[in-house]
C-alpha cells in the first residue's frame, strides 16, 4: 500500500494514529531544525514535518526533496502546536509526522513555478498542460464536469432512456457547419464526416422504436473558431419517442433541478420561466436574455412621435423601431464617460445613442424637442426617477435588438445588477421560417423537421403559391415546436419537437421550394426511415461544456476541458495537427495541395 | 398523454382498469368478427381486441391498420378467455379491449416482413437497419449495452475514478495500427489523427494528478477489417496512480462482479483463476484459452524420443516440439472424419495430424513405431482410456501451439464440451520483450512505458551489449507487469503498469535501441511530461463491444453496435464513406489522388 489515505481526509480524529499519504511536494519550508512539506493529491492538501527526533533517516531524505517530487510518507498524526493552525484547509488543524518516507519519483525544475502557475501565459500553459492541470482550481472543473454527466446519466437511466452510441465516422452533408473530413482508404476517393451532431441518427434511432435515447458525445464542426469554441464539443443529446414539447420540457428541467442539487448542492426551481420568441425580443433585445436583472427594452415610437427630433421620426417613418433602456443611477455620467458609450453602442452597430439624464427635470442634448409631458412619460415608461439616464436607440429592428441587448448586457454589469445565482429560461414558439433575402425564400430556422405548433398547422396548408414569394405572409407566423434553454444569458440547449406526419413533412418542403430529388439527395437515408411507422417524436441538445462553465463559474470552455485547443484549432502540447508521412498520404491516395 | 403505460407491463393486476398504449402493429389477425393485434413497444408485446361490441368507431379504424403502422390505443385490460392465454409473454393472461384508437403514422410496406427480419439478408438488413433494430433481439442487446456502461460508470464513481474526456482530434504516431487522419483546414498541410487509444493522454493526466481516471471512449484503427472487426470501437479505458498490479487486477474484477450481478443477475466468482504466460502457452497453446472445458496439451517429447517415428524424431532434433491432445470419445471416428479433421489441422498450419485410437490397446499408422509401454505411458499422461483417440502435432513450437489450440477449441465444440457461463481468467507475466527477427533486436511486446515486474529489473541493468544481439539472452527472460483479462476464450482487454522511474525508462530505451531522439520523435509530449514528478501509475482497456457480445451471447460485435460498418468499412444506411463537394476538398487543401 502506498497510500491508506488521501492527503485531504486527515482531520482531528485521526489524532493519535498512524497514517500513510502520497502526493506531490506543494511548498517546503525549513524552520528550526524541521522541514515542513504541504504535501499535495488531488482531495488536498496535508502538512507533513520531518523532524530528526522522529526519524533522523527521514528528516536527512526529506533534505532533498524538491517542488513536485512524488512521495509516500507515513507517521502520526499529531494536533498542530496552538497559534499555527490554519482554519482555510479541512486538514488545518493537524500534521502528520513522518516516521518513514519514499521518494517515488523527482522532479526537474518546472517551466513556471506551480503557485504562480496561473499567472503564466496561457500558451505556456497550453503547452505544458499537464502541470497546468495540477492546479485544484482545474482539477475542481474536472471534478465537477464528472460529476455532472454521472447525475445527468443516472437521471436519464432513471427516466427510462438508453443511453446509445452512434456513429463517428459518418456521411457529409452539404447543410449546416463545416464538416471534418476523413479520407477512406477502403475507399480511394471517399470521404468520412466526423458528426456535427447526432440529428439524424437519433431521429433513426426513434423510427427503430428505441423511444428515449440519450448521449453524452463529441461532435465537431470545422469553423473559424471565435471567441469561446472549439473544434470538438461535447453534447448532451436525447431524443424521445410519443413525446410533446411538456415532456421534453418537464424531462429536462428535472434533469437540471436534480444535477444542481447533486452537483453544487444548490436549490433550483422549477418549471422555468418561459418567453416566446417575439416577447423575449421586445423585451430584452435578443432570444438568451440573462434574466438576473431586469432593465428591460420599451418601445418609445409612439412617444418619440410626439417629438420633433428627426432622427426618432425619420426611423419610425421608415419602419424602424425606437426603443429605450433605463441608465440607473447613471445621470452622473460625465460627457465622456457617454461618449465612451456610445462608442461601444457604435461598435455594436448603432448609429448613434441618444440619451435623457432626469436630474431635477430633464438634460439632454434632445430634450428641446419634446415637450415636458411627453419627457415626463418617456420617464414614467422607463421608471426612470432621478439620477437616472433615459438611453435610446433608433433604426432598423434589428440593429436596435442587436445594440440595445449588449447595452443592456453591459449596463447590467457596470451598474452591478448581475449578481451570482442562476436563472433559466426557456424560450420558445420560434418561428419556422425565416426569410432568405438571397435567395428571395423562406428557410427553415431551426431545420426541415421541425414540427410547426398544432394551432399553425392550418397555416400551412391553407397556404397559397404568391405568399411563399411574400415575406411578410403569414407563412411568417407560423410558430415553431422549438425550444432553446437559456442560463444566465447564455443558450445552453435547444431542440424541437418533430415532424412525423408524411403530409406536413411534404408541405413543409413545399413551403422551402425544396424538391423531392434535391430532398431526398440532402437528407437521404432519413426520408426512407421516416415512411416506415415514424412516431411523434421531438428531442433537445445541451451544450455540456458551456453548462459545467457557467456551473463552475469559468470564464472560458477551456477551463473545462481536459485537453483544449487554441484558435487555430491546435493543441499546444502534442503538437497536432502535425505534418504526416508521404506514405500515409498515398495509401490514403490523397495529396497536399497548397496554392501558392 | 399518448401512454400511460409500456406494452410490456400489463398484467393480471390490470384487469378492470383503463389502459392507454402505444406502439407499433406487429402481428393482427382477424377472427370472429374480432380484430386482434399484437401491439410491440420497446417493453414488450400485448395483445388488443377491436371489437364492434366495445366501440364501432375503433373497430371500424383498426380496419386499416396495416404492419407497423403506429398507434396510441386506449381501453380495459381483460383477462384473455380460458385456452387463449400466452405462456411465452410476461403480458399473456390479459388484453386490452379498444375502446379508442389513434392512428399517429402509417407505414409503407416494408422491404422484408418484420417477423422474418432476421432471415433478410445481413446487407439488406445494414440497409435498413432502423428497421433490423426494431427486432427484440436487437433492442435487447442495446440495452444490455446500455446498462454495462451505466453499471461501470457507477462502480468507477465509487472507487474515486473521474469521467475524462480526451481529444479526437489528435496527433500522429508512427507506432501502431494505421491512423485515420483528418485533414487541418486552419493549418494548411497538417493532418490530425483520430485516437487508436487515449494511451498517450491518460497517462499525461496520471501525471496531471488527477490519479483515477476512466472514460468510456470511441477509438479507431484502420486496419484490414479481418472477421469481427470495426473501424472504430469503444473501449473502456482507465488509468490510476499510486498503484500497482494486484490494485488494478482487483479493482477490475469487483467491476466485472458488480457489472454481471447489476446486468445479468449472475453471480462470478472472484478473484478470477490467474495464469503466467508461459504456462498458459504450454497448457492451451495461446495467451487466451477457453477455461470453460481442459483438454489441456501435454507435451510429448521425452515419450516420442523413446520411438522410432522419424516425423518426432526430427522435430525434437531440431528444436521443435511434439505435443498431443485428448480427442475425447473420438475413438469411434472413420477414417474419412479423421482426414477432415487433419485437413482442418493443416488449414491452421500444421504439416500433419498424428492420431493414436485407444480401443482394445492401440489403433494407429504410427502406433508401430512405439513400444506398447509407451504408449501406455502416452495415454496415461492425456488421461486417455477406451474409445479416446490422442492426436500430435511435432512443429516449430510456435505452429504447434497455434494449431493445438485452435484444435482443442474444435474438439471443445465438437465433443460439446464448451457449456454456457462465463470463466474469466487473468493472464500474466507477459515477456516485456520480443525478438524481432528482421530487424535483428528486441522491441516492446506491449510498448516501451510497459514496467518489468520488480524482480527482473537487476537483469535489465545488468545486461551486457552482446546480449542485445542475442534473442535467447537473458533479456527473453525478463517478465512485464502486463496483464490480459480472458473471458471464455475472447481476451477482453489487458494493460500494464508504466514504468515510472526515469532510469528504468532509460535502460529500456537503450535496450530496444531507440535513441533519445528518435524517442523525442515517437513519443514527445509524453516524455517530456514523465519529467516533472510523474507518480507510478498502469492502467487497463477492455474492449466494449466484445464483452457485451459475450454477455448476449452475439455472434458478432456487429450485433451489440447500433450502426456498425461492413467489412470494407462502410455504412450501407448512410451511404458513409462518400464522395465529397470539390470546394470541401478545396478548403483542406487536399486533393483526391488515386494511381492509374
Amino acid at each position: 500500500m502506498i497510500r491508506d489515505k488521501w492527503c485531504g481526509e486527515i482531520r482531528e480524529s485521526d489524532i493519535g494514529s498512524n497514517v500513510r499519504l502520497a502526493g506531490w511536494v506543494f511548498r517546503r519550508r525549513d524552520h528550526g531544525g524541521l522541514i515542513f512539506i504541504d504535501l499535495r493529491d488531488r482531495s488536498g492538501i496535508a502538512q507533513v514535518v520531518f523532524s530528526p527526533d522522529v526519524s533522523k533517516e527521514a528528516h536527512k531524505l526529506a533534505h532533498d526533496l524538491r517542488g513536485e517530487f512524488v512521495i509516500s510518507v507515513s507517521g502520526e498524526i499529531r494536533r498542530r502546536p496552538t497559534g499555527t493552525e490554519n482554519h482555510n484547509l479541512p486538514t488545518g488543524m493537524v500534521e502528520l509526522y513522518a516516521k518513514e518516507l519514499n521518494v517515488l519519483n523527482e522532479s526537474t525544475p518546472l517551466p513556471f513555478p506551480m503557485e504562480e502557475a496561473h499567472e503564466a501565459s496561457e500558451s505556456l500553459r497550453l503547452k505544458y498542460r499537464y502541470l497546468d492541470l495540477r492546479r485544484p482550481e482545474l482539477q475542481n472543473n474536472l471534478i465537477i464536469r464528472h460529476k455532472t454527466t454521472k447525475s445527468i446519466r443516472d437521471y436519464l437511466d432513471e427516466n427510462g432512456f438508453l443511453e446509445i452510441e452512434t456513429p463517428m465516422l459518418t456521411k457529409s452533408t452539404p447543410e449546416g457547419a463545416r464538416d471534418y473530413l476523413v479520407p477512406s482508404r477502403l475507399n480511394p476517393g471517399h470521404f468520412y464526416a466526423l458528426p456535427q451532431s447526432p440529428q439524424l441518427f437519433k431521429q433513426i434511432l426513434m423510427v427503430s422504436g428505441l423511444e428515449r435515447y440519450f448521449q453524452i458525445v463529441k461532435c465537431f464542426r470545422d469553423e473559424d473558431l471565435r471567441a469561446d469554441r472549439q473544434p470538438e464539443f461535447t453534447q448532451i443529446d436525447m431524443e424521445m419517442s410519443f413525446a410533446d414539447r411538456e415532456d421534453i420540457i418537464t424531462l429536462i428541467e428535472g434533469m437540471i433541478k436534480r444535477l444542481f442539487m447533486d452537483v453544487l448542492g444548490i436549490e433550483i426551481e422549477v418549471p422555468f420561466q418561459r418567453l416566446g420568441y417575439t416577447e423575449s425580443m421586445e423585451r430584452f433585445g435578443n432570444d438568451k436574455p440573462d434574466m438576473r436583472f431586469g432593465l428591460e427594452l420599451k418601445d418609445m415610437a409612439d412617444l418619440a412621435s410626439k417629438g420633433s427630433f428627426k432622427v426618432f421620426l425619420d426611423t419610425i417613418k421608415s419602419g424602424g423601431r425606437v426603443k429605450a433602456i433605463n441608465g440607473k443611477g447613471m445621470a452622473g455620467f460625465s460627457r465622456r464617460e457617454i461618449d465612451m458609450l456610445t462608442e461601444e453602442a457604435q461598435s455594436f452597430g448603432a448609429k448613434g445613442l441618444a440619451w435623457i439624464k432626469v436630474k431635477d427635470g430633464f438634460e439632454s442634448p434632445i430634450a428641446k424637442f419634446f415637450p415636458d409631458e411627453v419627457l415626463r412619460q418617456m420617464a414614467e415608461r422607463l421608471d426612470a426617477s432621478d439620477g437616472d439616464m433615459m438611453l435610446f436607440v433608433a433604426d432598423r429592428e434589428k440593429v436596435v435588438h442587436d445594440v440595445m441587448s449588449r447595452l443592456r448586457l453591459e449596463l447590467g454589469k457596470r451598474i452591478g445588477l448581475i449578481k451570482g445565482g442562476f436563472k433559466f429560461l426557456w424560450v420558445t414558439d420560434y418561428p419556422l421560417l425565416e426569410w432568405d433575402e438571397e435567395g428571395g425564400r423562406f428557410t427553415a430556422m431551426h431545420h426541415p423537421f421541425t414540427s410547426p405548433v398544432d394551432e399553425d398547422i392550418e397555416k400551412m396548408f391553407s397556404v397559397d403559391i404568391s405568399e411563399l414569394q411574400n415575406p411578410n405572409s403569414k407563412l411568417s407566423t407560423i410558430r415553431a415546436k422549438a425550444y432553446d434553454i437559456v442560463l444566465n444569458g447564455y443558450e445552453i440547449g435547444g431542440g424541437s419537437i418533430r415532424i412525423h406526419r408524411k403530409d406536413v413533412q411534404k408541405k413543409m418542403f413545399e413551403i422551402l421550394k425544396i424538391s423531392d430529388d434535391e430532398a431526398r439527395l440532402k437528407f437521404g437515408f432519413l426520408l426512407d426511415a421516416l415512411q416506415y411507422g415514424a412516431p411523434p417524436h421531438g428531442g433537445i441538445a445541451l451544450g455540456l461544456d458551456r453548462l459545467v462553465m457557467l456551473m463552475v463559474g469559468a470564464h472560458s470552455i477551456r477551463d473545462v476541458i481536459a485537453f483544449p485547443k487554441t484558435q487555430k484549432a491546435m493543441c499546444l502540447m502534442s503538437g497536432a495537427p502535425s505534418i504526416v508521412e508521404p506514405k500515409q498520404l498515398r495509401e490514403l491516395n490523397i495529396k497536399v495541395d497548397i496554392p501558392l
